[in-house]
This record gives C-alpha cells, structure tokens and sequence, in this order.
C-alpha cells in the first residue's frame, strides 16, 4: 500500500490528519484496502471521524469540517439532530431489537404514507440494497417475466440482481464473482436518451419485468432528468404491462415532503425508500401497489400456494430505527414549509455561485443538481454537458479528485470526494458563500493547474 | 384476512391481547399480511411489543413475557443490557452516520479477531443476508467456478443467491420472483448424511466454488452436527479447490466466545457473522483468509484491474453499530468465564427437563440443541429422530404450534412459534425450572390434544 503523499495539497492533508494516517495504516490489517466501504476511501487515505453533530463531523485529529457528504446523503436534518438523538437515547433502555411486531413500525408506515400515499403497503428491511433487490423479485414475481432495465451507471446498491453497468466506463464486465446467468437478464439503458432507451426497451418488451431508475442519478453523478424522460420510461412500461420502479433511496423526503415522484408527476406501480426514513439509522423500504405487494404476504395461504418471498430479516422494523425514522418525518412535517425553501434556495445559490467562480477563471464546468443536491463536474474536450453517467465518466475525474481534497485540506470543508453534495437544515446561507469564497481562493491559488 | 379466535388457548390469548389485535388489524392496511417478516406473524395474530428489558418483553397490554426468542437469537446479553444501552445513548448525540472511516470499526475488528482469529480481514454490511450473499461473489471470484452448494433447510437469509431449498418440503419452487437461472447454480445436500451429500457434490465438483453450511441449523429446526459431517464437508471442498464457507450469524460468540469453528475444530476459507456482534443492532460481517477477502479491495487497482465488488452499503460500520456491538463483545470477554458455562448449564437443564416432562406423558419428542439453543420437536410416525430438516419438516408443526402458544398464553413465556429458543446471560436456572413447570401443567392440562 503506497502512503506517499506526492502533491502540495496533500502534503497539507497530510500535516492535518496524522493520527487518522496511523490508524488507516492500522486498519490495513483489519479491511481489504482499510476500508468498509469502497468509495469512503479516498487518496491519500480517508480521514477518521470522531464525532458528529449538526453540520460539522470531527475528526480524530481535532479538525472540523462543515460536511456536505451527510452521512451519504441520508442527514437532511443534520447529524445528531437532537430529536432523533433523544428518541434514540429513550429507546436505547427500551429494547432495540424487540424481533416481534411493534407500534413504532405502524407510525412510521403511517408518516410515510403521509408525504408519499403511493405507498399503499409498505415492507420495511434493513438497507437500500435489500429493498431494490425484493422490488426486482417482486417485479418478475407480478410479471412472470425475467428481464429488468435499468440506467447505464444507476446505482441501487451491491445486490447480486442490480449490479450491472455501474462503473464506468460501463460496458466492462461489472466485477468478479457475478456469473453471466446472472447478468443476462439485466439490460442497461442511457439515461436522459429516450430514443436510444425506448430502442433497447422494444428489443426485450416480451420479457420486461420491469424498468427501475432512480429519478435524479446519485451515485452517478447528480444527474437530473430532462423533460419527459422518466415519463417515457413510465409509458413504456405502463403499456407493455412491466412494471414502473422508481428508487427513491435519496429523493424520497429529500426534493420534498413528497419526493420526486411528486415532483416530477410520476406514478411508479413500486418504489423503494431508504436514508432520510430512517433517520441515521438502517433502513430500507420498498412500497407501492397493494396487489403487487401482496404477493410477499404469507399469512393465510393454502397449503402448497407459492408466494414471493421477501424480507424482513432480523433487523426489520427494529424499534431503535423506527424511532430515529419516525422522529426526523415528524420534524420534517412539522417544518417542512421552512426546511424545503430553505436547503433549496442554498442549494440553488451554491450552484448559481460555483458556475460563476469557475466560469470567471475560465475553468470549463456543468454544476448539476436539483433542490439541495448539486455536484461540480470538470469539462474537457471529450464532454462539454452532463446529463448521463456516460458523459460524467467522460468528465476530468482527477481534477474533481483535487478540488474536493483542496477543500478538505486547506478550508476543513468536505465532499466524499467524486461524490455530489447535500444540504442540510442546520447548513446556512453563510455556509454556501464559505464555500464558494473557498473554491474562488482554490482556483486562485492555482491548485487546480497541473502538476500542482 | 381471518381473526378469528377458534381453540381454547386462543381465546385465551385474545383475552389478555386486545390492544395488540387492534394494532394487528391498523396494521393489515400498512403491510402485506400486516407485518414486515414472515416469521413474526403467528396465529391468530402477534403480539405488540412496547418495551423489551433483560429477558423481558412486555407487550402493549402490560404483559410482561419471559424471551426465548431474544430478537431473532441476537441478544446473548438480554435485552438493552446497560453496558449496550449506555454506549448507544452516548453515541446517538455524536453520530449515528458518519458516513467515513471510524476507529470504532477498528476496535469492533480487533475484538472480532480476538475471539475469532480466522477472520484475517473484515468487511462489514449491515444484515447477515448481504454478508453471505457478498461470501457467494467471493467465493465465485475467487474459484472462477459458479455453483453454490447449501444444504437442504439452510438458512442465509433471503438474498437471491442463496434463497434456495429454504422451506419445507424444500424440493418444491422457493418461491415467486426467481428466474430459473438464478437457481440452477445453486445445489442442495442433506444436512447429517454425508454420504449423500458427497454423491451430491462429485457431480458438481469441477464447477464447485463453494459449500456453505450453518454449523448448527437454525432456522430449519435447531439442529446440531453428527460426527464428522461438516469434517468431511470441509475435506470435500479443500481436496476439490472450492471453498469452506461457515455462516456462524447464529453460533459465533454463542457456543463459546469462540463460536463454532474452534467448537467443532473447522477451520473455512470464509465466515460470516451478524446477530450477537451488532449488540442488537444492524450487522452482517464477512471475514476470513486475507487473500481471499483481498479480492475485493478496490484501492490501488491497475486501470482496468477487475475486482470482486462487494459492500459496503450506506449503513456499512456506522458508529452506532459499531459501539454496541463493541461493547457486548467487550463484556463477554470480561465476563466469559462465567457466561458460557451459565447459559449452556440452563440450556442442558432445560433441554434434559423438557425430555423428562414429555416422556413421562409419553408424548414422543426430540429436544434438540446445543449449549444456550435448543428445540422442541414434536414426532409422530413419519419421524422417529431429528436430524436433518427433511425431519423436522416432518415433524408436527401444529403441535409445535399449540404448545408454543399456550405457554404465550397461559405462561408468559415467549417463544416465536415454530422456532428454537435461545438463552441469554440473563436468563437464570429458575426461568428454566419455571418453563419445564408450564410445559408440564400444558402437558397435564391436555391443551396440547386434539381439538383442545
């Protein structure tokens, strides 16, 4: 494993972060490359969290940075939000893993239904990998069909049925360990080009489970839809009876109180929530149309009828998430009229801001992003517009990779660099001019130029 | 939906759970079956836990039930155990998602290794099922070969890749949703007949990447190990270069603060974990020899350099996790001298006490288990001997069913119905006396006869 800090920014990262580079090296001998996560590594080595609380994640080397990762995207109302962090420490006495049914599950389902009332039946597990993978069954299950689309680089976690075309530049083989049975009945289709996905779509409509698309792409890159998109998908699907699924994982209760199908007009047979709905803690739900649905229901069945089964597991509905979960929809209902405005309107002027810093130093880049989502890519020759995964792979990666460990080192502000940014409730309008007075002074400085 | 109250244990049991029956029917309208985990439904209808403190569960109706299920087995120390309590309340106002490298994960990975030094290299999820679906990609990745043997009854979780010969009789369809393709990579061997499993494996031995076994069967019925069968399994795989996989989410730190490797002296390529070391929060752990487990490090990889992508996920060695499952295996150590010989000392008693009781009414039966699990099987004349989950599946359910319900009802001593009962530290020798007691007075009340 090579350590070596070779540019001046990371030699400055470096001098910040000493004790968390004892224990990266200490972590290479627990977790492959020292990490439990793939993307949480970054170069030269990630920093190690000590506390979190607010905007502000604390590391073991005493820094503060104002975060814009948010616990992956998941904390709109910030870390440690003292009415999650109180109903946690009150159910922390009272069980956090009761393994029987419980009230808090009914309420939540209730403050789900709420904001989203597609919800007609609800099914909860523990993460966001395990709610797409049971829509995907519950797909073929409805359908009787095998082949599912989804987005050339959609990301809907590491599930065995979904991960294909993830990585750029896509059309690789998506990773050791998955045989092709498996990958055959994956189809990918670009994202923002009807024409070109209806193409691919007409060739397997015989067999089409479904089509899942998350509605703004996140780990792709902040991409959001263009005009009548995502409702061709929906018309396709709705008309050669596969199933509409929309992965709200990061959109639900985070465009709005309703989400983007709301948002956008769209009406998905199934959808899958995850991060805000469960307030920091694990969580993954998958809902949508009570008689699709109710193919997973086993109470009741005659003898030898075959259901389709979904989980659960041991964690499901444990009370110590539903609190958190329940906790943050209460907040956000109560405040919604305030909160959404809000992250919006620094989300738009974080945008407004970056476009105009890069654009004055005659640095090429397209600011995506929609409500309190945004994220900065570097243009070249080869990409002059971002609206699929395609063109963000195309965009200058290392560049991006330099800007977000600039920020970190020399102004304690953090992206998971390559990632896109989140706002929170507790971010100001002063933490937006911070950070656009921090990217101005970084292309100054000119940290971004090569070699540097 | 039919909520009906028909036998005499039943109507007890309504009479003493009318709040849980309302929430039951509230709950039919949010959640397929009303309930999100097939196992937790249970006729007529399950109870509403509110609270859950040491072994006790108390239900919405003010019932306090003795635990056997202990949150899916999970919880070796009891429920809200303080040491655990106390870590996730100072947590929760620090961070529950950070979201980045944390020396929590560190500390929880050097207490893993210490009980368990075979787990070489670590990587966490956040639910057993994504743990033993990431141990399938990696073995594949690994042998470049594609089938998954199990055995018949084994319980994984419900992840696609191993959601095979899961539920009695096991040879029909497991279920809506999987494609053929999914399930022809996957073969079933019987659990205890080693002979047959052998037959099984020699016609699939060039293709072989794995065997995966539970030491001991949970789901499918508390079933130990013969002599020698996970031995020859073992042999098998390393004399045909597939790999060794043990999934000890139920044994490990239960059968001693070892688990069941060092128990039964098998030493697999990969293991995974879950339950007990989450301290009764999300977790699914894969470990084991560190050049397997470096397939899927991602960090420092030629361009192009394919690996084995596995989680991770948004919830992957969160602090609040972290810190609970730190502090239980923290406290067991300490306390581990005492600990295990308490809870295998009750589990004997109880199992030789239920044996007693039964056979003295001549009741025919098979307790089985293994130091703090075990089980009630009730035999008839298709069975005469537990050992597999061919026989367990044979034995009487209904039965199984009615006794575990009325020690609900008339006892309050909680078992989900159907499955095998785990002590904790908690439990005392006097719990024990007290459930033989019930057992007995159901025995001599003949509530478990026909038509009772």
């Amino acid at each position: 494993m090579d350590l070596r800090v070779t540019t001046k920014i990371q030699k400055e990262y470096f001098r910040k972060t000493r004790r968390s580079r004892d224990l990266y090296e200490r972590s290479l001998s627990c977790f492959p490359g020292g990490i439990s996560h793939n993307i949480r590594h970054f170069e030269p080595y990630p920093f190690y969290t000590k506390s979190a609380k607010g905007k502000l994640l604390q590391d073991v080397d005493g820094n503060d940075f104002t975060d814009y990762w948010m616990g992956h995207w998941a904390l709109l109302i910030g870390h440690s939000h003292p009415v999650v962090a109180s109903a946690v420490r009150n159910q922390a006495s009272h069980g956090t893993l009761f393994g029987t049914a419980n009230k808090l599950s009914l309420d939540l389902a209730y403050a789900i239904k709420e904001g989203m009332p597609r919800a007609e039946l609800i099914r909860y597990s523990s993460t966001g990998s395990e709610a797409t993978m049971y829509a995907v069954r519950l797909a073929r299950a409805r359908t009787g069909r095998r082949v599912v689309a989804k987005i050339v680089g959609g990301w809907h976690g590491y599930n065995t049925n979904l991960l294909q075309s993830v990585n750029y530049p896509f059309e690789l083989d998506e990773g050791l360990g998955l045989i092709e049975d498996e990958e055959q009945f994956v189809e990918s289709i670009p994202f923002n080009d009807l024409e070109r996905s209806l193409k691919v779509l007409n060739t397997i409509r015989d067999d089409l489970a479904c089509i899942i698309v998350e509605p703004v792409l996140g780990g792709a890159g902040c991409i959001t839809p263009e005009r009548d998109y995502l409702h061709g998908l929906q018309e396709f699907a709705k008309s050669n009876d596969a199933l509409f699924i929309l992965d709200e994982i990061v959109t639900g209760f985070r465009l709005s109180f309703k989400g983007a199908a709301d948002e956008y007009k769209l009406e998905p047979d199934l959808f899958t929530l995850g991060k805000i709905v469960g307030g920091g803690l694990p969580i993954g739900v998958l809902c949508g149309d009570k008689d699709i649905m109710s193919l997973c229901n086993p109470v009741g069945r005659e003898k030898g009828e075959i259901v389709c089964y979904i989980g659960g597991g041991t964690f499901a509905a444990n009370p110590l998430t539903m609190t958190a979960g329940l906790a943050t929809l209460q907040y956000l209902k109560q405040n919604k009229a305030v909160i959404y405005p809000k992250v919006n309107k620094i989300g738009l002027r974080i945008r407004e801001g970056l476009e105009s810093v890069f654009s004055d130093a005659h640095i090429d880049v397209d600011i995506t992003g929609v409500g309190s989502l945004f994220m900065t890519h570097f243009l070249n020759q080869d990409i002059r517009k971002i609206s699929s995964a395609l063109d963000a792979g195309l965009s200058d990666k290392g560049l991006l990779r330099k800007y977000h460990l600039a920020l970190i080192a020399k102004h304690n502000i953090f992206f998971l660099p390559e990632k896109m940014g989140a706002i929170s409730s507790v971010h100001t309008m002063k933490d937006a001019e911070l950070l656009i007075d921090a990217t101005q002074q970084i292309v100054q400085s000119h940290l971004l130029s090569q070699g540097a």
